[in-house]
């Protein structure tokens, strides 16, 4: 089905229409953060200790392809192949470039896929850089924003956009130096973070992902977020916030897929003359629209 | 007039009408790659050889924006403090997160600005992590993917898949250890990539930014980019994809706020039908394109 939906399969609409009555249960878990920060070896940490309460857990990493690697990378399955015969962890990397509609679109329907699958949660894995990327993780019911010491100075943290997306904020690494004054930096940013009394504060959980120190308390906080997001509805809002983004990015896709079948000659010869300045791209644009 | 690029002003359609006829000449470099190689003081770095041949210089900076850091960070200003006085070199960061569109409308938007104001080159910062991000990158006409040793390893530099959009490869930060592992690294990939004869060949460029060192050296691989570039057609055929990417995008952007304005209970109620699993989001997708 992953294959399908990386490949944007024509075949898709019918899938997504038996799945449906089989989605809505997973548990959906968006771990991002910059380049590494070690991602992968919390994913694997968080699985470990999932698996030990006996859910089935999906991993979805989303990575922009590479004709240098011919898309998914190998490191990411080396580093999880401690679940490799694991029947009930199923590890996925998801290459999305040149996928109409992007992450936008495949994403979703990747998580709807291991949704109906059966798993219990599902871990998305992102970098957390890069517009596209950080919408995706703040769909997620759950976000896990990892930071570690050593990696640029708090200003190119605050850079990448993603504080304010974080429930949890995850210091890994943090039996390296610098952690204490990462974790000072963040308390002091959440702290001046614009947020309501009744909202939800996000905790800071210190971790050694490789040696497994600090999961059980994560996964303490993500039980606490859960239950709290559950009690006070903002779980279902943000699920049909998601759906919403989903249907929004496929309608667009499927507009976008008209401009090129029906009105690729036209579009050539607009970006043309806008390239020349005879026309500006608002006009050219009105004039896409009005051809549909 | 970045301001209200910024803002999504309603005034642009007339704006950049006015702006057509005076666009199309300035050369954009793209200079991109993973946080914390040093991106801001190449840039710094660039400007300062371009002022040395009498160009006016723009620098456009985008970052996601945070509510932490109130959008752009003045660090980036700082940074470029040297160049403040400068009444030929304008630098700005811009935010545009929550921006109908993002980064495909406004980014070409403010390039649009800074060509019709009359700047020689604009050299546009992004992170080059993320799809949007390299989205946008790869549209400048001549994009320098920096990297730097001691950033995590080659893995995870491949993983941002932005390897195969530079023209020009920078090593910066090239007096570190690992700078030659770095450099033979990338010569590895390079030779195994997949090239015509007649395609360009990305030289390796070594640089130590803040001190000056390479830059030189740079700004001939630009020039040597940039005749091969117009030399063979080439330079029109990726501004005209700027173009049509640009018309595409603001197409877009006007037919989902179409969604927004026309559609927006209707899409409301399919979300939440979509989330509880009635319907799937193919068919949801196709009543919204069907209700326009």
């Amino acid at each position: 089905l992953i294959s399908w939906i990386e490949n944007a399969s024509a075949a898709l609409p019918m899938i997504m229409k038996e799945l449906a009555p089989d989605t809505g249960r997973a548990h959906v878990i968006g771990l991002t953060g910059p380049p590494g920060v070690g991602k992968s070896t919390t994913a694997t940490s968080l699985v470990r200790a999932l698996r030990a309460r006996d859910e089935r857990v999906g991993v979805l990493a989303v990575d922009p392809s590479s004709p240098f690697s011919g898309g998914a990378l190998l490191g990411d399955r080396v580093r999880m192949q401690e679940h490799a015969l694991d029947r009930d962890v199923y590890i996925r990397s998801m290459a999305t470039r040149g996928h109409l509609g992007g992450l936008a679109v495949a994403t979703p329907q990747a998580l709807r896929a291991f949704d109906a699958a059966g798993f219990d949660t599902v871990v998305i894995e992102t970098v957390g850089v890069g517009q596209s990327e950080i919408e995706v993780a703040e769909t997620a019911d759950t976000v896990l924003l990892l930071l570690a010491p050593g990696m640029g100075d708090g200003i190119q943290a605050a850079k990448a956009g993603i504080l304010e997306i974080g429930d949890i904020f995850v210091v890994n690494k943090s039996d390296r130096e610098g952690a204490q004054a990462l974790v000072r930096e963040l308390r002091t940013m959440i702290a001046l973070g614009d947020r309501d009394a009744e909202d939800w504060k996000p905790p800071i959980v210190s971790t050694v992902a490789y040696d497994n120190r600090g999961i059980e308390d994560l996964l303490a906080s993500i039980d606490r977020f859960r239950a709290f997001q559950v009690a006070s509805g903002r779980a279902q809002i943000r699920r049909i916030a998601r759906a919403r983004g989903e249907v929004e990015s496929i309608a667009l896709a499927k507009l976008r897929a008209e401009f090129r079948i029906s009105g690729d000659a036209s579009l050539n010869d607009l970006a043309k003359a806008v390239s020349r300045g005879e026309i500006d791209p608002y006009a050219a644009a009105e004039k896409v629209v009005a051809g549909l």
